[in-house]
């Protein structure tokens, strides 16, 4: 089968920016199409990944807008929720869009404005994706990484500090992200000794209210040949839930949604946990990249932990995981964070990731929405 | 190719119900999976057509709630929205995800719950999904409706009796839909005597506001052969735009997103115009039945209104349109009703639309995003 390959991206400045959503993906979207050289009018297929731009600005159909202002009308265009993974989930919208003949050429626009709302209103429109009576009690995606930390800290008998180096891992990794949120070097004291949000977790474990967007470019691998050498194909992608009412879990410090994703994936790429070489995980708290790496099969169960520790997952180590500067530093506008994964694969597979350059063929994202609720895994390779 | 074909459905009673968005979610699954004869954990992508559940009820992440109150976890789940013609684009999600070869077995679930909102809340939801420069000078869809309808009876020649005839054929219909809203009869005097809403359109010219659901059950041809043979294949499918920003349209009584959908359907069916033998229509606004009625080659420009005028479209005429008895009569749950036109067109298709039946191998579902913003075209036959 021809596969689906990824021709342009493009992600914009994260951080607080003066600029509604119409015109952050129209900026994301006309950096992809020049990336790509790619001409709007060949655009069949245009999804957008967004989760909640009518709860952030009153500002619905927003896909109908971007076909309009990068003229890529009558382009299709539909918008694909799948809370905070709706990037990952577009991705396999878009490679669906390629892989079943629908669209010989696909746009894909993650984006969210969120800043110009109190982070108690934001974590309130992202708290409704909770279970109604998981949320009438107060619980927030924050509380229940404060409880899985906790949990899994016990339970692994893993050191507080551990989770304060993810951050100071992928504060580090951003240092060189020109589109991060933050650029600064946070050192284990800092991230220590700031504010308790859910306990253990403090301020420095969690990732900012960001606004945002990435943008990629999707055709067959056929089609991708006639328009560059610099292609990366898509060789694994698999989607997959756990229950929405986190309480019910057997084990909260399992990921279901990961584990059957990346199992998904791994069989359609025909390849093990061992042969990824350069992963974006989804680090919105920092009790996230333990869970992950050990879902996807890089690290044993209880272990993930000391891979940090030992600076496996350094940028200089065996697995660099979130040379991007993860969500962490890089920041999170919902609807773009899983495009954004991607778009840094792509870029440390081209060889065009700079300063965050790694010695990488294979590379995996994992976007998750929610706390596990749903979650997209994706495996890319370079040609 | 092995086509997709679809093997169950199910809609809820469309009205004013009194359940949340994953209780009427959930109705309409479980009773296509009853439907279908197909098992939850068989159910391998699990869409949900949606437009606004977090706007109009604060609930974000019903796919996922979805996924778990039908015990379908693990299935990949995400919220596909195309604002009024969400159901249209879920179709075209759950197409895809077979013909791609990522699900063996999909589920799409339509829905929306709206009647605890007041009209005028409803509208201004709706109306979000407008270009924010019109949105501001308080033009709402039913405003677009109503120039739109005054230009065509003043372009066409046009009487303005022909729309009132839209509606008593829709109602009609209606009478013999047991899930329809509405299931009354209204008398031509009726309709042009209603209250004025945005002149020459009078109350009786627009749907209602409606809660309802309604489900899919999507698998590739030769699956469907091992499950049933009341089974309808989808031979076309296509999207497309037309710009959001209204008053830049040349003839906004042509609809460019029906045109462009539409073509792509009809080529990939290898099928004419008039191959077609039953229609669903999105009838939001009676206007536009008849734009829809011309843009997809079934009338010349212009000549729409005689086809109603003369009985072509009643059920027992030469093409029967909106059986269903439209969103006019039946009601119009946003992220549904693209969903129930597909509902309406395979029970036609399959010989099970009891008293609504008329004699139809092909049929055509035509749902409208916006002002005809985004559209979706799908083709049908029986097997």
């Amino acid at each position: 089968m021809d596969r689906v390959a990824i021709i342009g991206a493009s992600m914009t400045q994260f951080g607080q920016r003066d600029a509604w959503i119409r015109e952050l993906l129209a900026e994301a979207g006309q950096a992809a199409l020049a990336d790509a050289d790619v001409s709007p009018d060949e655009i069949e297929h245009l999804y957008v990944s967004n989760m909640a731009s009518g709860e952030f600005e009153g500002q619905t159909g927003v896909p109908n807008a971007l076909a309009h202002d990068l003229a890529a009308m009558p382009a299709y265009t539909a918008r694909i929720d799948q809370t905070s993974s709706s990037g990952g989930a577009g991705v396999y919208a878009a490679w669906q869009s390629v892989a079943s003949g629908a669209s010989d050429m696909t746009m894909l626009v993650g984006g969210e404005k969120m800043t110009h709302r109190s982070t108690a209103e934001a974590t309130d429109v992202i708290a409704s994706l909770t279970h109604p009576v998981e949320y009438k009690h107060g619980v927030t995606l924050p509380s229940f990484a404060g409880l899985t930390a906790r949990l899994y800290l016990d339970t692994y008998d893993a050191p507080r500090e551990s989770l304060g180096k993810v951050a100071v891992k992928n504060h580090k990794n951003g240092l060189d992200n020109p589109h991060a949120q933050f650029r600064k070097e946070v050192d284990l004291e800092t991230v220590l000794d700031s504010p308790v949000v859910a306990d253990p977790l403090r301020l420095y474990d969690f990732c900012p209210i960001t606004d945002g967007s990435a943008a990629l470019v999707f055709c067959s691998e056929s089609v991708a040949r006639e328009y560059t050498d610099d292609y990366v194909v898509i060789s694994g992608i698999g989607g997959a839930t756990d229950t929405h009412v986190v309480h019910e879990r057997a084990d909260p410090t399992t990921m279901g949604g990961v584990v059957n994703s990346s199992d998904i994936a791994y069989e359609m790429a025909d390849l093990e946990p061992d042969d990824i070489d350069v992963a974006e995980l989804h680090d919105m708290f920092t009790i996230l990249e333990f869970l992950q790496s050990e879902d996807l099969g890089f690290f044993e169960k209880g272990e993930g932990w000391k891979a940090v520790e030992e600076g496996v997952t350094d940028r200089d180590g065996e697995l660099p995981i979130n040379t991007s500067g993860g969500l962490k530093s890089k920041g999170h506008p919902l609807g773009a964070s899983g495009v954004a994964q991607v778009y840094e694969i792509y870029k440390q597979l081209i060889g065009d990731a700079g300063d965050r350059q790694v010695d990488a063929d294979i590379g995996l994202a994992c976007n998750v929405g929610g706390f596990g609720n749903c979650v997209t895994t994706t495996i890319m390779e370079s040609q």
